[in-house]
This record gives structure tokens, C-alpha cells and sequence, in this order.
């Protein structure tokens, strides 16, 4: 048996398990507790087997479940800097690529490549599976502040218009969902006053 | 937009939330506090992804994944019963069938049969794709449990019989991840006492 390559490969795999404590400004949809990266990726997944059918471009679903399950996983090293935080999204660029860097090379070096590419092609943007990715991204939140009651939002005084600036690629992957997502998870919140205008 | 059709998708996915509440027997790998579901089927697709050149068989990986990331779903409803709890896996089969009926029902009809079908597949561990699927099941939670100086196995006395029964299965899905948890997570914790000869 290869073991140096097993062994590179489970150093990887248990390091990740220090994803379930990055925790996230979200609550979970019963308002108790805050989501974490582990959860918040997962559910994203399911998302995209359930939801994919409403991307605006044909879209390869492994490919996307993938950059999914793996978009968070920097943050081990980096930290969760919240949407809202622009100040710490000022450095975040480069604290994030230095923890890919050290994450990704504990992989056997071809897998190390290819999820660090993976990873890029999330941030980047520019592929149908990583617009997809990232509404989804944006939705899944959405989904839980409006179930919570708007807790997250409330907590850090959102604005119409950071939401709006934040929510401004939603529809580059699904325009159904973006429409969606508006209409039953946003709207209502700033109409009762939970998203604030400025 | 067909509006029914997404409101019974986004239904399903908002009571899904509710797995990342079902907590397992298995403790993190720094052994503070116990995985829940939707942490663990993370931690197994992200698995999958790095683990699929193992398998036996060749396979689908992204049927493999969606099967992990659905695979314990149905506990949101039946509740999560202990590998080795006897006494609660005399009913867990009617427990977890019944909630699949009513968990996957909330989505639209063809999406439905379609997941629960996923499902079945995962339990019936006949495909080469469920082999491997429920491999990573096992493996995953002798990583973590040998991670966390074995707590869990302490916790529940797990002896050597109970564990190999349990394990009896691990390498029909791969023979080399079943070799190298045997040797790296399972034969050390033995050695030492952790898992008790009975």
C-alpha cells in the first residue's frame, strides 16, 4: 500500500474537522445557536442537488458540490470574516490565499492542485459552476436569517443597502433564486423594519 | 416561476436545518464536544472526494456523495441510534422508513423518489457506490474517535466483538481504507486497552 500518500491525505481529512468550529454570524433557522462552516457547507451541498436546476447556465453538479464542499475550508487558518466586516475584509485576500497555500500542500501534490484550484475558481467567479456556487452562498444565509427572525441582521444592524452591495452577484448564478430568495427571505425583513434603511 | 414547485424545495431544505441539532455518538477529534449530523456527512463527502481512487469498485462520485450528504437525514425524525445500541436498533429500521416517507415527501414528486430511492440505496450497501459510501461511514468516526484518545469507545465500553461486528462490512467498499483504519485508528486503541477484550 501507498502509505505516504494515505497518510498526507488523512492528515488533510483530520484537519479539516477543525471546519466545525468556525462559527458563522448566521444562526441556525430556530434562532438558538450560530451555524458553523461544516454545517453551512453541507447544507449548501444538499442545496445544489436539490436547486441546480435553476441555474441560469447548464452547470456540472460533482464540479459544484465540490467547490462547495471545499469554499470555507481556508477559513481553518484564516478565520470567518463576516459579510458585514469591512475592516477585516480589508486583509482577508491575503490571509485566505497564504491559508490555502498551508492547507491544500498538506495534499498529495496532484490533489493539492487540483482542490486549490477548485478553491480559486470559487472566489474568481467567473464559471457558471462558481456563479451557481456563489448565489447559493448567499442564499443559504438569507434563508436562515429570515427564519430566525432576522436575528444575524438585526444583531449587526444591516442596511438595505450593505444587503443590497453584498446580494449584488446573486443572480449571476440563478436569477430564480435571486428573485426568490427577494421576495420571501429579504423583502419581508425590510418591510417590517429588520433590515434597516439608512 | 413556478413558485409551488421551489416553495416545496425550499420547505424540504429549511427542515433539513434541523440536522444539525441531531448530535452523534462520536466527539471531535480534540474530543470537547460530541459531531452532529450534518458536520459528519460533510466530513464524509469531502472524504469521498479525496478518498474515491480506494474503492474497489469503480464509481460514480457524485452519486456517491449524494448519497453521504442525504444518508441521515431521515434521523431528523428518527433520531440518531448508537452503532452500538442494541436495544435501539430493534426498531430503528420502522423508525427511519416511516421518516424517510414523510422527510422526502416534502419535496416535489420526481425529486422525492428520487432521494428516497438515494436512500435506500445507502442502506441496502449492494452498489459499489453504497459500499464505499458506508465504508466512509466507518472510517470516518474511527478517525475522529482515535483522534479523541477514543472517548467515545471509553464512554460506551465498546469491546473488541462489538467493534468487528460493527467493522464486519468496511472493506466491501474499500480494502485499503479498511487496512489503514484497522492499522492507524482501530489496532493501536486495542493494544492500548481503549477498545476492551471481553
Amino acid at each position: 500500500m501507498d502509505d505516504e500518500r494515505l497518510e498526507r491525505q488523512f492528515e488533510f481529512l483530520l484537519e479539516l474537522d477543525k471546519e466545525k468550529n468556525i462559527d458563522r454570524q448566521t444562526y441556525l433557522a430556530d434562532g438558538k445557536r450560530k451555524e458553523n462552516d461544516a454545517e453551512h457547507a453541507w447544507h449548501m451541498a444538499v442545496m445544489a442537488l436539490v436547486l441546480s436546476e435553476y441555474s441560469n447556465e447548464n452547470i456540472d453538479i460533482l464540479r459544484t458540490v465540490s467547490m462547495i464542499l471545499i469554499h470555507d475550508v481556508v477559513e481553518i487558518y484564516a478565520g470567518d470574516t463576516y459579510a458585514y466586516d469591512e475592516e477585516g475584509k480589508k486583509d482577508q485576500k491575503e490571509r485566505e490565499t497564504n491559508a490555502a497555500d498551508r492547507l491544500f500542500s498538506l495534499l498529495p501534490e496532484d490533489q493539492g492542485v487540483k482542490f486549490r484550484q477548485l478553491w480559486n475558481e470559487f472566489e474568481e467567479r467567473k464559471t457558471p459552476e462558481s456563479k451557481f456556487a456563489n448565489t447559493l452562498d448567499n442564499v443559504q444565509p438569507s434563508m436562515l436569517n429570515n427564519a430566525s427572525e432576522g436575528r444575524s441582521w438585526k444583531e449587526h444592524k444591516v442596511t438595505v443597502s450593505g444587503l443590497m452591495k453584498r446580494q449584488s452577484y446573486t443572480c449571476e448564478g440563478s436569477e430564480k433564486l435571486w428573485k426568490y430568495a427577494l421576495s420571501r427571505f429579504i423583502m419581508p425583513n425590510i418591510e417590517n423594519g429588520t433590515i434597516i434603511e439608512k
